[in-house]
């Protein structure tokens, strides 16, 4: 599928009716969209009271919940059926309310459900995923409903379920298996209630962490022969099935849905643009004006974080390994530096760079008073946060997600999320960008699920890029954005199909 | 004073030894700040769990407090005075620690008791002060009894006390009369305990918002006999003012350091360019990047805020009544319109107008559904938020400072603070910015203070150059920035001090 | 009139009919201007053939023309007048066409003919004008007449004067004395000419440089008597004024053109903001990404040099003696430093002082091989040219208006039009640019010559807010912006004239 | 060698130990390079005389030469020689200097001369050119030499030889058959005399255009058993080279440096964003500020044109095909139109596409007076330019570059550079980007030439992901840009060798 020449993609590659994108009558579509119900922040209000705005971990109407496990209650929906298990199944109507607000910001995925409904591309499609569940992943479930698939639902995380969401799902017909706090007993337990059903056996995989394609590896490989594709939206997934793939063992196709270019623009350069602003304001209300900052590593997040703090007035060092991305910072203005060189004098240190250890002890020890030490990248191993605690340094705690770290001679650094994300811990991921993901996902399931056979072999492959595209068009309407199609004679001249897709595979926008 | 030649006013206008403007040796003496006490952030967490971060209005330690008047209590500090009225002296210690962090946060003023300390510029100076009783207030205060001057307090606001603070300053033997939640018969009590002393007479006002001149006006217009000068720092107080000269009723120098340049430029644009953006994320989470957005008014206010907005990835409109700004506007890029043309389309509106009802019920009928409407410029009447109290419309409060007003038709528009200032409710003001005012204020008391005989008359005079100068100078070491001194040819080439003042009075900055 | 509350100025300030700011039908008009006659960039194309475009010094019909003193010739125009002495008026119908396309691009003067013709503001007013003669200058000559006012006119510059065009000035009958190339001795017998003459005497000046007013103050003193005022547009005559007025020489009332508000920002901050680009390239097609850049001051056309290339991508830092303009380009993300600390490490150097030697042969000395030097700031003594014109430098000339100065160790930098002003001779002065600075000299000549008695005394004076609007507002046609009117309501709120004055005199903008 | 996994290519791909990224002294010894020989912008000069700057067709010592055709000639180079053919072997003196600061200029390949000077991984090559014959051109060849190649070189453009640089390398022993203003039949014939050689045949192809290419495939097809691959810079070339692979017919393994990230960026995105700037300004001294832009395309050309028209105060819209660029257009702040919607009001038309008639006539007759239309994107086939040539339309060249086209109603469009490129037309390419252009072609020569069999087959390569970046390292000493080093337990950490690469293959930057 990997071919240099986009219009070889084409022609092997059909494209339904419903997928072609359109350039004219968008807009008007768009504005019909209905707005009685919908109450636009209350999702919003929701996360933000908890800790973790990505995952909402806090459940609002949980207070007065008992303590016994969801496994040990006896909870059926209002059409009698059983086949789940959430947390309370009478906080549906809360959390049904949560979806149709969503539903009203993810309208790329309304419009998916509309144009393809008619053909139900995913009819007979029986997926079993294991996601974050939130209101947008019921959007992004209800769509593959409507589009004729059937699913059952796992977490992928512990921590992340919104209760009522998942009840709201369960009150609809979805075996949802998942519920804030639960085990990690619990946690494989739910995994397996969505696999390991009688009579029911699923030909797709929806996973997000790599957890759910390990367990059926692991406890059911014979699955595998009826499975057409799994869908991998992580980073950490996609990892790991690079790494079934070189060790042989991938035994169906898989998709890696992390590395399209709208999912990667959107979660790395377009959303950190503006969170490195929000998180460090929200824990620090410091000016940006006339700061000096470094950034370590210029890849997508770190263009995001420079391109913003440069626009707010502060001076921003770039510290790169990469010799292109390095010419990149020079040329948009940014001094490359050792970090080294300008430890001393800096106000606030930020790391992107998917890498361990970037910011050690020894820089610590070197930094000035009051310097403000993130990460932006991934994981908390960028920052040597182990690194501080020891007897000699005192931690003090002086706000949600902030701690002093003070040297015996009074100097402190401020160490924001404890080094974790600050974009995921101080900030909140607007629902545009979780629209393009579950956009995202959906097609790719579209496309495993229905290409002919041999079009995908036992390998891990990236969006194709007609569907890339088809993501981006969905979300134009967002802008009143009007595409321009291209005329015969043009499309003729450049030897594209007038529906995309437009570029060579290599192709780096 | 406001001579259009500079060099004119060098001549007239001594420069004693400490104030004059350093060139060399900032950094390093900047350097050596000591870092033990303070706890950086501390005031801030004080200030986010409030609803209006400016005036922090809860007090933290109030909860167990009981309800009797502090007017009925018997509070004496430890030294035996009881001259203050306070919510309670023993939180002391902890608003003291509320004010050595702030110390920290504002250099300025403590290089400028380090410089002037020696000379005492304030010695006989009796002030009597009425302005938001904070941590940064107390720095000030303490600053003028550094450099010789006596000093009598009110609160400004009924609600911005901080208590602590103001026990801290009264147990530092600063008769303070000032608590949270004042009554308006409090209010002019407090005023009145601190001009109405046996024994002691103000000879300096410092005012925010002209209250406690009012009063002195109405109660006490003998005391202007003493008086040597007002200053005043609000907008509003500098209008009564002018409106007081112009009657021929304004009895001693007033000086207006609302309008000096470096209060202005920080005040409105620096720090507006970083609020609308903290504004808009801390309440509605949404995302810049391909918005519409109109901003109304391109004054410095307006200017901050649409340089923001553009450098995220909006699209920006602009109104305005002003000819020159408006040609601003289309040189920075930006469409000039009247509201009518875009007011369909946009995502955002933005009020920056200091006018009234620029924003109509039929403007806000017309916008499209989820247009986010919020005001930067000043109270609350630059929307008509009036109009939309009408039972034809919904309101439903999703989330604190913001509502969503529906139509009948299910459209509904989100109104960010109820029309109030978006950066006072739902940003935070950084000390930075604070610390500029306070050191503006100090300067223009010693200016008018120490005014020989004749320099200053019945009337109401901008901030001398020269001061406004050197609070930005006393500001520069925060970015280690190194300042170039004139040679002695080059100051005679130019026709200038080596000192300053640098500019006429007439430049723009 | 220099009050700082704009209502007071509204009161005091006549606003004729045909001044008042139009919101409504601005763009239909000016979308009806003719468009048969201009070749639009012709006149460019004569500026580009010379070396400082600004001045146009290079005549292209010129080749052929004999060496004949104009004073020696004995010329007439087509209605028989010999009432003028230019090179040649058969070049009069070259520079008609010169002066119509010119016309095209002066919107706003073409305007004012048209919206004041009927109440001839200037009938009556003999102007004596001393300027450069360029076509923009012709339309500003026309456009006084057709107010009614009688002209007299002589260069200001002995090479910039075009010879067509003051032929064409002649053959319409107005007695112009001007032609390229006059030596010193015509120079002042043009100005003579314009001034000494029987039957006729001047009641308006209208200078640019101080030549003809010192003429007048010299030989013909009484003439003041009848002289309303003094139109001013350079900096240097500017200087000379207030220096008369501080010495009690002034006569009669000046205006200050220089200062006003448009001119001052488009000759500095938003010319400069592309002058500086353009100038650099043309010179050495440089890259501006990643290159470090230092420049000396931060006043408007530093700030216009310093926003265009962080845009482009080089590193700025920028040196400041004031402390404001200092603490400006430390929040609009410049570092401050002292020539001294990165005069090793930059690649260009640009001076935008207003001062003298501030780039010193030692700082020559230390700069890194093929760095650039140039002065955007004022006459040629920014930078110490003459330090390196020692024998121990070479000069190399490698380029119109670049030269490379080699040390004996074979370092060279590259000097920029000798150390002249880089936006004059290596770059173009926008027309838009002219056409504001022409507005503005036919404004204040209006307001001076109808000024009430006693509005203005012996004194220099800025032009009125009231007409600086104004010319802003007679360009917004130009970009299509669409000003809002205050309603009635609004404008009583802030006690303001709906056409203006909108600011106190001191706003900064 | 196209693989998703950086590390895989690593193990695959043997790093020569002169081609390892130097971290730490890279600076040290840029500082060292000679400083004596070069005048800095001689070579620009030359250019800046000519009217199509990158082919500098100008040659400036010309103009004396005689009428005979170099191939009636008999020349010989001081070694007694004649080898070659080109204009006139005396002007090879100054030609040389030409060489030597182009030089200077291009620090990366001399510094890969010096570093693989030891091993000559070009020992045994013997190379074919066709390119233009540039000093640029000449650095690269001479580099080739010294790394051990053979060389035998034609023009790839019939105007674009610099015939004095041709002579110095035919002194230098260079076999050269190329001259400025060859007929077709010379064009072909100076081919053949590069390739048709008595006992010498080539081995590897460096191609600018595919003409070389082209000529032995038709002539000489045998010669293809002895060249280990073909290394193509042009877009037009790359085509052809991916048609004959389509087709089957492809018989050795071909190099595309012409998608190489490095150059891709520099001839793109960095060296447009200031071209389109320059070009403008050349051509029409037009402001850029409050102009309305209509951008069609935001590939790597229009993201540069784009970027730099907003940061001058420029309104800008944008025209797009492809959603996935639409969606980078909105999230960077421009409007998403269609052409239509827009054309009536902007003042500027910039197309950026590689397509044709994307400016259709009907836009031409709907665009307002003195609107300004130009090409960046490639041939001059996106402005329909022919269907302005009718009689209706007057055509007025106003400047060298810039017609005026004249509607019977008097309205005037003003077209540069008659539709063809406006950056190659109207601005130069600076040398920066040149020297990237030339050290990919010498890095993707050696990578072919000593390829293990089988990296590479009968097929059309990107430059390996580690060569670009190498590409990259040598250029960073001009930006004084310090790179770090991965640690041990990073590389491990991270799966990568030290030395990279250190992307995946579809890396996007």
């Amino acid at each position: 599928m990997e071919k240099w020449d986009g219009s070889e993609g084409t022609s092997a590659f059909h494209v339904p009716e419903w997928m072609q994108i359109q350039f004219a009558d968008q807009k008007q579509e768009f504005n019909k969209r209905p707005t009685k119900i919908g109450r636009r922040s209350l999702s919003r209000s929701i996360s933000q009271s908890s800790t973790d705005s990505y995952s909402s971990a806090a459940s609002y109407t949980d207070s007065s919940d008992d303590e016994t496990s969801p496994r040990d209650k006896q909870q059926k929906n209002s059409k009698g059926s059983s086949d789940f298990c959430v947390k309370n199944i009478k906080q549906a109507e809360f959390g049904r309310r949560e979806i149709e607000i969503a539903e009203q910001e993810m309208p790329a995925l309304m419009a998916l459900r509309k144009r393809a409904q008619g053909e139900k591309p995913l009819a007979g499609a029986k997926i079993v995923g294991c996601t974050h569940i939130t209101a947008q992943t019921a959007v992004l479930m209800e769509t593959l409903g409507a589009l004729g698939a059937q699913c059952r639902w796992a977490a992928c995380n512990i921590y992340s379920t919104l209760n009522e969401v998942a009840a709201a799902l369960a009150e609809s017909g979805f075996p949802v298996f998942a519920w804030k706090g639960e085990s990690e007993d619990d946690f494989w337990w739910c995994i397996d209630r969505c696999v390991n059903v009688e009579g029911w056996q699923p030909n797709m995989i929806l996973d997000d962490g790599g957890d759910l394609t390990h367990w059926i590896y692991k406890k059911y490989p014979n699955m595998f022969k009826k499975i057409k594709g799994i869908v991998e939206e992580s980073v950490t997934g996609v990892h790991r099935l690079y790494q079934l793939s070189k060790a042989g063992k991938l035994c169906v196709p898989a998709m890696n849905v992390n590395d399209s270019v709208t999912k990667q623009k959107f979660d790395n350069l377009y959303c950190c643009r503006e969170s490195i602003l929000d998180g460090l304001k929200r824990t620090t209300d410091m000016m940006f004006g006339g700061k000096q900052v470094v950034v370590c590593g210029y890849g997508e997040v770190g263009k995001g974080c420079c391109a913003a703090l440069k626009a707010m007035g502060s001076i921003v060092y770039v510290t790169e390994i990469d010799p292109i991305c390095a010419l990149q910072a020079c040329m948009d203005g940014f001094r490359l530096v050792k970090l080294n060189e300008v430890i001393r004098q800096v106000d606030i240190v930020i790391t992107c760079t998917g890498n361990k250890n970037v910011v050690t002890r020894e820089h610590l020890d070197r930094m000035k008073n009051s310097c403000i030490v993130c990460n932006m990248g991934h994981s908390n191993t960028e920052i040597d946060v182990a690194s501080l605690r020891t007897p000699e340094l005192t931690w003090e705690r002086v706000r949600s997600q902030v701690d002093h770290v003070i040297w015996p001679d009074g100097k402190r650094i401020v160490l924001l999320a404890e080094g974790r994300l600050l974009n995921l811990s101080c900030s909140t991921v607007p629902t545009f960008v979780l629209s393009i993901t579950a956009t995202t996902q959906a097609l790719a399931l579209i496309e495993l699920y229905n290409a002919p056979e041999g079009r995908y072999k036992q390998d891990v492959y990236l969006l194709p890029k007609k569907m890339d595209e088809y993501v981006a068009s969905l979300h134009l309407p967002t802008f009143d954005a009007h595409l321009t199609e291209l005329t015969d004679e043009q499309a003729k001249y450049l030897g594209l199909n007038k529906n995309g897709p437009f570029k060579p595979n290599y192709y780096r926008y």
